[in-house]
């Protein structure tokens, strides 16, 4: 798993993110309703709702890109509470995750991994990546599009990829 | 991108959405309720439903494997109308993606990967998996998932990321 790959990937689905919430931001307003009742939407009511699906994928980034750089995470406590709150949270994400250099993360795979709620343990760099960040990191940014599409959003395939990789001619 | 790390985590993934699926099947009967309910349910009226969503899980991992290993995929025509029918499915793709050693994805992040909606382009192998067969894999498993819960199976995260990697002792 290429750590400086996946935290790029990151990275683009992260301004992804932003485009759809965009979206939902235009809809509400065409819709003349509160944008606040789509921060506050959720797909179950044992689910969290779309503002704290934003907050912890971008977490999910951020621990990534500082755990395996060896680095500690700089601390964005969650306080938004509206769509429009959380462009300034996917910013800050954003720009710690690219403030980060290839070199940084040289001996990733194998970096021993211990967020605090392993209690003291840890798990191997390449593991935490392929197991750990990468499911969690798209389960929360793939809920986020599914509350807005689950509302009515107007969103499609290509906006939840967003561009495509150079492409070669044959 | 460690293509060989990737293929495994697929894998392991299909495994918990069997699991989710099982859990479904469950979750019907309990409640009286037709599982093929549960099959046909969808988020939004223009996104797919459950059966859909797996069948191309299934999909994005099979294609992921057989591009990045230069083989030509299987066919596995999508007749599946019901939960039930999806064990096959799913079992058919894991036993393909796991037939395939190590050794077959060398030279994958070079790979010029061209399927055929790209019309005759390619891209390189790291940049399909990093930018496409990941993102558009967890769209559809978190997504199956997402269908799960909204309409009241009970599962949580543990479900989602199934069991941890070795852990080691400080």
């Amino acid at each position: 798993m290429d750590t400086v790959e996946t935290v790029t990937q990151f990275d683009k689905m992260l301004e992804n993110l932003q485009r759809w919430l965009d979206a939902g931001l235009a809809f509400a307003e065409r819709k003349k309703i509160e944008p606040d009742v789509l921060a506050a939407s959720r797909l179950a009511c044992d689910q969290h709702e779309l503002v704290r699906q934003v907050q912890l994928a971008c977490d999910q980034a951020k621990f990534a890109a500082a755990y395996l750089s060896g680095q500690k995470a700089p601390s964005h406590p969650d306080t938004e509470k509206t769509i429009g709150e959380l462009r300034a949270r996917i910013k800050a994400c954003r720009t710690y995750v690219k403030s980060i250099t290839p070199q940084q993360y040289a001996g990733a795979a194998e970096r021993r991994v211990a967020p605090p709620w392993l209690n003291g343990r840890w798990m191997r760099g390449d593991h935490y990546l392929a197991q750990v960040a990468i499911p969690n990191f798209y389960f929360h940014v793939v809920t986020a599009y599914a509350i807005l599409r689950h509302n009515g959003v107007e969103l499609g395939k290509m906006d939840y990829v967003g561009p495509f990789p150079p492409l070669g001619e044959s």
